[in-house]
């Protein structure tokens, strides 16, 4: 009996102790049942108030029930500053800098869903710690033509590859309690008429190619919010697009979080009520109204949305919904329990971005072993470009960035060499320049030719650290490039370098491909990205080889533009006619066009040189034969036959041999980063569910898996395929 | 055996358990290690920001260790509508409005701690909801003189009061990980040359009037920061003064908080560094300095402070101090885990403004039981004076409001009687008006006053809302009235209205005593304070007899401003002459003075009438004599003998019969509010420590408690003594 009684006594205890530590299924219960007392607390008007902005960046709470507001911002690379309460203009605080994050696009080079995370975390608890709920990013949108202005926001042309890199990303985030906001949902892929054009695309290219990430976002990565569009589809705006928001994001993948639209992308009350719209933003503040008073009451989802639910033309479970989902997000942000703090400006912040940086930026072509410089060479290195010191941080659009430092390419190369004489000329100039380290008298772009010619006949060596800049047209929001050459006559100047020089580096730093007319006349090539406050001393740890490069292309580099899939047919192609654009090459975007239609490109996807050699060898699958439900595991060895550490790639691609369908040559469905000292061996196993060598039947509106045989095709890019292994799917 | 590891196990578990609700005491020392660890990691830049302003109202954390930012609001009264980072321009947000408490005179009439810490709480939940982290009150500056344009911010006149009620205001604040930040300490008791004026005051009315409630603040009140004020005492500014700030907060009372400065009062790096000041605000930010980044490195204790640290001018000793403090101010607040969210104008929070309101509201005079009006009764009511609608939670200084809304005092007549036929004319109007019911043609003050006598002659019933009204030198900080008759010719307009009206009600909004030279000609008077959101219902509450009137006055009406014991001596007695005032009246400040001089007040500390009577009954002390350890307990009985219930405050006064040193006549030692139903009979109990019947010795720097006779004067104001009672102390 008294045995009994302890057992019991030591049950309840345990009890006690297990409820402390609750469970995430008891918590999201709880959630939705605390969410469910609130609602049935709210007036109409109060829940329509969380409907929509109150100022730029900030959502109402309910202040009677002490329910917080909600505050967002922008971006995906660090934490914008301050903007004012109704007005573009920054509020003109000193608290509001940044660790400034490598672009999306270098994050995808470094094909590292780990380092991802490790981004996510950083990102997230600095926005924690600037007190923002809602981060609006990542965003996910695939790289259909190098002319987009925002490419360099997104995670390059392979669903794959963008979907696996941006769970981590979000799960990151999240764990500060702060919001991920996937963007830009969806077929956001130009910048060039964003507010009108309404995309043609087929259903299978929209489910294969441009929604995968999206999904992952949610599906896997769990996402809080999404962030809508501001194109059409189908001829409806993606705020209002029920096909979009409803049955596919809510229905389909079961998105129990928040459609934020991006600012002014909401167009209709109705529409935007009842096809998936919950939060609308930035609507009818850049002065399109007279009243600031009025005008977040005048918002679609606000005074007007009111009235249609005060006279039934709305039903209030619509509102309801909303409501619930705005509620479920500020219980999983501004109301948690036990929310951390955040940071900013750690050193494992910009560790984080230093490394991103470093994994980041690719070597795409490396001459007689140009790179790396040796760090102790007292040479004379002539460094020529404006983007050697221009602050990339700045610019951009909704992704500027008020940056703790920018450690430029210049800075970077004089700290990875103190033995050598640095100089600097700009060589071109951009027409806003930033003349943050040199003062130069207006010339004229000749001139500071000259200048920079000169500069490099008496070198030792020349590092070009040119490319785009996050100018207007130049990489930036709400305009796209209007050329595929780098702009202000950099090819020009790059020839006329090389004609004097024998030993130049170009850095290019840029979101997107660029023609290269002069890359044979140069030693070494490598692609920087926009790579943020680390940029300067992550390409000295490159060039000096105190970083071993392991970036891969996330996108394909065509050798010129007509070569690109969206700019094969026209203008119908992009940027698309009478407001409409049509994705003709269906799902054959990027290196799936190149490849299926041999087409030669300057840089493959998936492409990226190292400082040392990897041996492959071993390289099989677990079996021959697999069932739909199984998991195909590739195995191998791989070595570093080099002297130097550094890290592979190993890329699986799959082709389905034969198939019913139009299928592209072959596509991503597995990739591994490994990392090895010199002559280390090491086994790897990428593992490869045969469920995902589906296609979208779209008659069926549902994924199929052919049975047949696929051809496994493992490289360490899309071209540079080592093993082939044959597999039968039954 | 196997019981024994049972009972090992459920000990173990018991632990567990219990170690999640850890004690207050573990929770202190685990503050304090945390504390050690992060200052170990601070550099000594760090440690210094820590001690300064980074804009108008917030302070920066230590971002790269996630130590958030502390964030500071006005005022004692609601929490103050978001200024600019830079300047004092309103932010021009939308979500900084706020509910309006009555103004801390108010409150203290309401002689109900308990309402006090209601008050407090609400507050408090306003502040956090904000995201404020430090409340910029209350204040509990003793009031010296009726003309000090601060008064209305303050606790009377009455250091036990005072003491009293700040106790359980600072525990609701606070209860919310909300600092509440006690002010301004010490001897700001005049607005007039705040800023450089020296208050020469004996130490006894220093211990014994002035500092008590900051004492009570700390010790019982357990304050997490206090705000050092402008003034000087002994030659030295508050924000170094080594006597007040080191000798007595510090060590005497063991202060473990935060001195605050108030806005630009630190005027040294030395001083302030080395005798007290933890945090300097708003130095050089009004425009003193011509570089805003400038501004806050050059704070006394910004770069100028790290220099004389790395020049070994101030050892790091003392920036160790003021981190630490900083530090637990933010462990208390900031980083406190499972923070309340708070919450803002909800029915809870106006509810609360209601009663302080109804509680607080003084009915002075009630000749013919004019009051209250019957609510159901057809008549005519003239209502008279700007102050009927002039919104007062708008100016006076850092206590401005926005609030959510303000019930005029005309509105809550009109709800009051809504079959009366209420009219509205001003009689008189102040320079700045606001005209938010009625506009007026731009006639002269006569003609003003002829609408108002002609609107009194044709009425039933004159309610006059005059007084004063947050307009410069009418109660507003940074001047002092300069006269204590009522402006704008009020006396006058009060007369000749009750020249053609027999039956005139003046409602005084005030926060502070006036001259009433028509007293005798007006049936009632309502001191009406400044009573913030619910004024107007509160007063049509308490016209209407619905709430029964129970505020008590905390300060003296005198007769005559020469009456007042701070205008008895000259202008060496106020304001002071060459910069320095002479408290010559030392500890005789209030009644003390009144009682002890026999002057005659227009009306008297403690005083209030009600619609009721109450009767006292079995009036005794529970012993007769007392050793100095003891508590004397008063105990008695009071009955309701109206005819509606209401609430009495029972006040125990006590006189040291005979006194080796001056004291004042008498006391207040204790007092409780009771509320009774008619005809209720309640048994009551007083507590008095006998330690508290205390003088302070000078020379010997010590609290003494002579033996001898004393007598405990039991009444309902302090010249309603009903009952004296005879006690020894041995």
């Amino acid at each position: 009996m008294k045995i009994y009684l302890y057992r019991k006594l030591i049950l309840s205890l345990l009890l006690l102790v297990v409820s402390s530590s609750l469970v995430s299924a008891q918590e999201e219960q709880d959630i939705e049942t605390k969410i469910d007392q609130i609602l049935s607390q709210l007036t109409l008007e109060e829940k329509v108030k969380l409907c929509h902005a109150q100022s730029k960046f900030s959502v109402p709470g309910v202040a009677r029930l002490g329910i917080p507001e909600l505050w967002m911002s922008d971006g995906p690379h660090g934490v914008r500053a301050e903007i004012s309460w109704d007005s573009w203009k920054h509020a003109g605080w000193t608290n509001d800098s940044c660790t400034a994050f490598p672009a999306l696009t270098a994050l995808a080079s470094t094909f590292n869903p780990a380092l991802s995370r490790e981004f996510g975390v950083a990102i997230g608890e600095e926005a924690r710690y600037r007190h923002k709920d809602v981060l609006l990013g990542p965003g996910v949108n695939i790289y259909r033509t190098p002319l987009n202005g925002r490419n360099f926001e997104y995670m390059g042309e392979d669903p794959f590859l963008a979907s696996t890199m941006v769970v981590p990303y979000i799960h990151g985030v999240q764990q500060n309690k702060v919001a991920a906001c996937v963007k830009h949902y969806a077929l956001n892929n130009q910048e060039v008429l964003r507010n009108e054009i309404d995309v043609v695309v087929d259903k299978r290219a929209l489910h294969e190619i441009y929604l995968p990430a999206f999904k992952a976002a949610v599906v896997q990565g769990k996402v809080w919010s999404i962030m809508g569009a501001y194109n059409k589809y189908e001829g409806v705006y993606c705020c209002e697009n029920k096909s979009l928001n409803i049955d596919i994001l809510k229905r389909k993948w079961g998105f129990d979080g928040v459609v934020i639209s991006d600012w002014a992308a909401a167009h209709s009350t109705k529409g935007s009520a009842l096809y998936g719209l919950d939060i609308e933003m930035g609507t009818g503040t850049n002065g399109l109204t007279t009243s600031v008073a009025n005008s977040y009451d005048s918002y679609y989802l606000a005074t007007p949305l009111l009235k249609m639910l005060q006279n039934g033309q709305i039903e209030e479970s619509v509102v309801n919904d909303k409501a619930r989902r705005v509620l479920r997000l500020m219980m999983r942000t501004t109301m948690v329990p036990n929310r951390p703090y955040g940071s900013k400006g750690s050193k494992a912040h910009f560790d984080v971005a230093r490394k991103v940086a470093e994994e980041g930026m690719i070597l795409l072509r490396n001459q007689n072993n140009t790179l790396p410089i040796d760090e102790k060479s007292n040479i004379k290195i002539a460094v020529i470009g404006q983007n050697a010191v221009k602050k990339m941080t700045l610019g951009g659009g909704s992704s500027e960035l008020k940056a703790i430092h920018e450690i430029s390419p210049l800075q970077g190369i004089k700290d990875a060499f103190p033995e050598a004489t640095v100089t600097h000329t700009f060589g071109y100039t951009a027409g806003e320049t930033v003349y943050d380290v040199l003062t130069y008298p207006k010339e004229n772009q000749d001139s500071l030719a000259m200048v920079a010619i000169n500069q490099a006949k008496e070198a030792d060596m020349v590092i070009f650290v040119g490319g785009l800049n996050k100018n207007y047209q130049q990489d930036c929001e709400n305009g796209d490039r209007t050329g595929y050459n780098l702009p202000y006559n950099q090819d020009q100047l790059i020839e006329n370098i090389a004609n004097v020089n024998s030993n130049v580096v170009v850095v290019l730093v840029s979101g997107n491909a660029v023609a290269m007319p002069w890359r044979s006349d140069v030693k070494a090539i490598v692609q920087a990205w926009y790579s943020g406050s680390e940029t300067g001393s992550a390409l000295g740890n490159i060039l000096s080889g105190k970083v071993n490069p392991s970036g891969k292309l996330p996108i394909t580099f065509p050798k010129q533009l007509d070569d690109s899939p969206a700019h094969t047919f026209g203008k119908q192609g992009y940027p698309g006619i009478a407001k409409k654009v049509y994705y003709k090459e269906g799902i054959l975007v990027g290196y799936r066009w190149f490849d299926t239609k041999k087409i030669d490109p300057l840089y493959c996807f998936g492409y990226g040189l190292s400082y040392t050699n990897f041996k492959m060898d071993k390289i099989h699958s677990d079996r021959k034969s697999y069932d739909k439900e199984d998991v195909i595991t590739v195995k191998g060895e791989i070595e570093n036959t080099g002297k130097v550490s550094g890290s592979e790639v190993i890329q699986v691609y799959v082709e389905d041999v034969k198939s019913s369908v139009l299928k592209p040559l072959q596509e991503l469905k597995g990739f591994k980063k490994i990392k090895l000292n010199p002559l280390e061996k090491k086994t790897f196993q990428i593992k490869i569910p045969v469920s995902s060598l589906n296609y979208y039947d779209a008659d069926n509106e549902k994924w199929v898996v052919e049975s047949g045989r696929y051809r496994l095709r493992v490289g360490t890019s899309s071209r540079d395929i080592i093993k082939n292994i044959y597999v039968e799917v039954k």
